[in-house]
């Protein structure tokens, strides 16, 4: 048989919910892992390698038909180098420099005339962004690492000082809220969005998610799609993007992207007819994109992260409170460790009710964090 | 963690449909397989075992903290030495045997007073059915096999002779239409059914199933659910069954019952909000059950199966083109060789268009079976 052979470096979360996608597909998957614990090597086969060993990877990537990604944190140099091996990796190191680079990221957003914050590179010397500002070293950061809010000039010299690099600065935005939308595209350029999604936010880690976006207006849901379309195409996109955006008074500016299935994009597995995880595989495949359309009136997901005071680390008794009262709930279980600040399942709800579904998602994140014994 | 191991007798499609639920849940599973090249053996763990061999399935099952199963040929005394190893095996062996043999099954369902065809055990003599009868071996048959229409008293006699052991037979109706309903329960008897489907059969063989049935009466919707619990809670079935019937003029009779996740049931992957798999996990496990309703107007469901005129055997080049007519199509590849008569896949649409996604789905199963072009 012909079914191919996908490679996927990283082996977290984000590859694990790859699994039933391939698995409905006949897609054959291999991880490049980190350690056999991993979320996905759990289930999946895959090979333990360190990235910085050119030759060892080279050696997995070509017998995969494609290579792809779950995370930024692969050396660009690495991606070229299986490039110029010969063997197809989408998103091409091309593109994806604009998920592992803050500042060529700006510098393209402005390139597209697309609605970027106020910003500038800064090596030292006089801000030309007014105070307060928000400083981001341009890689490595997410989860609101890397991303300081500045007050004063002094303030920012000490950072700089401090992380010895060129920072990314932008205008601190009062923002209305903030909303993110998925996109996939094609090698031959077929492109696709989902209904553009309300991203909950606490101290900079997504909570919630609320698909498609309470009272949106029509015009700015369409400007949301375009925006995410044209980015898709002005970085020749291939495979599924995340591209977050603040709503600033009714406008949209871009915050952040990440050319990988993200986690405003979890409730697509139960809510729309194709999951950002099958799509990102039909994609990088150059298989025809799916239909994108929601299945129900409202999809609500919500983050389970550890918390200080979890009581127990064992996440399955839960499942008898939660499952007896919420019969709608799915759950997403990554089989990592709890701790604090970690994310280590999602739950969904799917309905017409929303006020019952973010009630009911709340709870159960709660619950099994052991934030709520009942 | 306290994350359960699920054993599975079996690693066909069946088996393979029940990982994706597993991975979401964080459930662990093993499979007992035939053969390393077993469609749920290739994406799942597994050990290659002869049933017959039990002290080695012992030694397998006392590994998992509940053992069920994907088909029928699982000899009893297997079942009842595992539950005497005192590891849990759902369903029990003393429900399993009605699935397993279909002369106590129909001893049961009349016990029930529930609506069987006329049918009496044959060891021979003057047949006490009327010609034309359905005449079926008890044990070993599904998709058509081992049941004989039989028209003349010499012709079952020379059935008997042949087959050499005790014969059901049934009256042979003139039935308008089959159809099926799947239920599950659990072990404290919490029970929960889909709605009833209607299986469009071909040389006995279903080739396409519509959830819910079209034009059924709300009526006979719920005799036909109240007629799959109480089957449940009379033989006491922990899992998923499926119950198939009989409508002649307007009443039901009951055809088969097999105790575990079923064609028919296939539709519910994408078409309820619990799929058939995920809850036969939850049944086993004792958690509560999901809810079992349709996310969609409709939900058709089509298998793929093998013809003499199969031009290609591979089902991958299939998917451009039909991934680009129909991209609302899914496609469950069980990763089986292509033979003639074989099930080898499956495709569901939901949405509510009923004449649309019929006629897509019917052009999916013949397009990838290569006995139409285009």
């Amino acid at each position: 048989m012909s079914f191919p052979k996908v490679g996927v470096i990283g082996a977290g979360q984000l590859a694990r919910m790859m699994v039933p996608a391939a698995v409905d597909l006949g897609i054959e998957l291999s991880l490049l892992a980190n350690s056999s614990t991993d979320s996905a090597a759990q289930i999946a086969p895959y090979v333990v390698l360190d990235l910085s060993n050119e030759a060892a990877v080279l050696t997995w990537a070509k017998k995969c038909d494609v290579v792809t990604f779950e995370h930024e944190q692969v050396p660009a140099k690495t991606i070229e180098a299986i490039e110029k091996a010969g063997v197809k990796v989408f998103p091409r190191a091309s593109s994806f420099i604009f998920s592992q680079n803050k500042l060529l990221m700006r510098q393209k957003i402005s390139e597209l005339k697309l609605p970027n914050p106020q910003w500038s590179s800064y090596d030292g010397g006089i801000s030309p962004i007014t105070f307060p500002l928000i400083a981001k070293t341009p890689t490595g950061g997410y989860d609101g690492r890397g991303v300081f809010v500045i007050t004063t000039q002094s303030e920012l010299e000490k950072l700089h000082s401090k992380v010895n690099q060129t920072l990314l600065l932008e205008e601190k935005l009062n923002f209305d809220y903030e909303i993110a939308v998925m996109v996939a595209r094609s090698p031959h350029g077929q492109a696709a969005t989902w209904a553009p999604t309300l991203t909950v936010q606490s101290d900079g880690i997504c909570t919630q998610t609320i698909t498609p976006i309470p009272d949106i207006t029509e015009e700015l849901a369409v400007e949301v799609g375009n925006i995410a379309l044209a980015i898709a195409q002005g970085i020749d996109l291939v495979g599924v993007m995340a591209v977050e955006l603040f709503v600033v008074g009714g406008k949209l500016i871009i915050n952040e992207l990440a050319l990988r299935p993200h986690n405003s994009g979890h409730w697509s597995i139960e809510g729309s007819v194709t999951s950002q995880f099958e799509q990102h595989l039909r994609a990088v495949l150059d298989l025809p994109l799916g239909d994108t359309s929601l299945v129900s009136k409202w999809a609500v997901m919500g983050n389970v992260i550890g918390i200080d005071t979890n009581k127990s680390k064992d996440l399955y008794p839960p499942y008898l409170h939660l499952m007896a009262r919420s019969p709608k709930l799915k759950i997403h279980q990554y089989m990592k460790e709890l701790r604090p600040g970690r994310k280590v399942a999602h739950v969904t709800m799917i309905g017409d009710d929303l006020v019952q579904l973010r009630s009911e998602v709340a709870h159960a994140v709660d619950y099994m964090t052991g934030a709520i014994d009942e």
